[in-house]
């Protein structure tokens, strides 16, 4: 549940000054959103998944939703008439410095949307209030702040948190909860089923059952790391709903990130289940029998 | 001859650090490029026009297209596979700075093209190499270097001011002129049959047989002064094509400007040639009879 969104990928030699101009030197699209980009990743590992969103009027017919179906993932999507499917406009210059303009658009409408009640949602994040709704009404549920964290209250946090069975976030992120709810951080992960902190080229580490477990990035040729994060969000959700427990579902998440960042875009080389549990196995060994998920 | 754009006029509440990001609270899109507003502004007027420019594959069969057609305008267009239609991307923050990112897309394939021989031909600019070669070839010229003049060498320049009958330019682009030639500006300018500085909001100044006349601006409530210059242009040319002197030219040039600034894009007020002339003759009286051009 969150964002789809069309990502520009812009290069510049250098970024404009104020009333300044520069030239576009290479200009990419592809599809993404963080929503969107993990409901591909698990529809590719081949898990049912339905993308609850909000698009445009232009995105029936469009190539994204043709691109959705031919990966089987379902759809419950508010169209906006009037207003356009997300983008993200991201502008990178010769020094790999990025700056990122994100259009709402669409995703505007999440505001006054009616929540859904649901068995395991997603909250890739959107709206704070809607989603504070729907973590309210699931019954298993993951979070997923993002960028958006900055548009959160305490409060919101706070309800979300007491919610929740599983919550991502990287070191910023991390780091703004901290200072939001004015809690040191071993507090909030104490309080939390699962929480995973997701830490770049560092790997990521998995909080526990009081106990803390390190997961290193699998070595690859990293073409791109944009989508790195949603694809391994997508791998564990996979493999959490397999029934796999969370060290895992680390794992098959780590695994899953490293097919992604090996070409540029967020859903552009999303590894099947066999794909992805080959590369898994050569780095983590046999991936154990999934158990009984008790929900 | 020039540029056909998308222009993607994008509002933000401040432009984002190097590294961070805001968020599009609007964001509109406009039939833009300086060729195409210029030629779309001619084709308004009533006199006939060809744009001599190059589009993405996508171009056929779009919304900009048939807007082309309505308004009468001929093209002579270049499709250029596996490219875009050139784009500008304008931020606007709230205190009213801008940058501009523009992508060159389909107009990099002017660098490689012949240049065409023409009777009548304004450079609004794209690739120094191809403006010298149209220059060159061409019976009457008028040249408009605007924000490209940064890509032209002085011997370009030269070349090109060697040949034509008209300029125009605003004051960052003459200052421009005297640093790359190493000129004084009246000795630039001297040089010309016909020269138009265009200065925003306090009008132009046209220079021509060794003298010097200011044409102020029509007042009117300004939404967006995007697209003013290029509709200065088109009334220009559209008015010195019907053979009226410079001075009436830069008249019905401002005459012209003072439409398209009252809405926002630079082709959505155009006016034609009765409602121009009704606001022309409240500002500056009656219409001359136009002359005949000897050429």
């Amino acid at each position: 549940m969150g964002h789809t969104a069309i990502d520009h990928i812009l290069r510049v030699p250098r970024f404009p000054d104020r009333n300044g101009s520069t030239y576009v030197s290479d200009h990419q699209v592809f599809f993404g959103g963080g929503a969107a980009n993990t409901a591909s990743g698990i529809a590719r590992l081949g898990t049912p998944v339905t993308l609850v969103s909000a698009v445009g009027g232009e995105f029936a017919g469009s190539e994204y939703e043709r691109w959705l179906t031919s990966l089987g993932v379902e759809r419950d999507l508010v169209v906006a008439q009037g207003k356009r499917t997300p983008r993200a406009f991201v502008f990178t210059d010769d020094a790999g410095d990025q700056v990122t303009y994100f259009e709402w658009g669409a995703s505007e409408t999440f505001a006054a949307r009616e929540a859904p009640a649901l068995d395991f949602v997603h909250l890739a994040t959107a709206d704070p209030g809607f989603n504070v709704r729907v973590a309210e009404k699931g019954r298993l549920v993951s979070f997923d702040p993002g960028q958006d964290i900055i548009w959160y209250t305490a409060d919101q946090i706070r309800r979300i948190l007491a919610r929740i069975r599983i919550l991502f976030a990287n070191r910023h992120e991390m780091a703004h909860l901290t200072r939001i709810l004015g809690m040191p951080r071993d507090a909030i992960l104490e309080g939390l089923p699962v929480a995973v902190e997701t830490r770049d080229a560092e790997g990521s580490v998995l909080y526990t059952g009081g106990r803390e477990h390190r997961v290193p990035v699998i070595p690859v040729d990293v073409v791109d790391p944009t989508g790195a994060g949603d694809a391994y969000r997508a791998g564990f959700l996979a493999a959490y709903h397999r029934g796999y427990p969370p060290l895992t579902a680390c794992r098959v998440g780590a695994t899953t990130a490293s097919f992604v960042v090996e070409k540029a875009g967020c859903q552009t080389n999303l590894p099947d289940w066999n794909r992805m549990a080959v590369r898994y196995r050569t780095h983590f060994g046999d991936l154990p029998e999934p158990g009984v998920r008790e929900g």
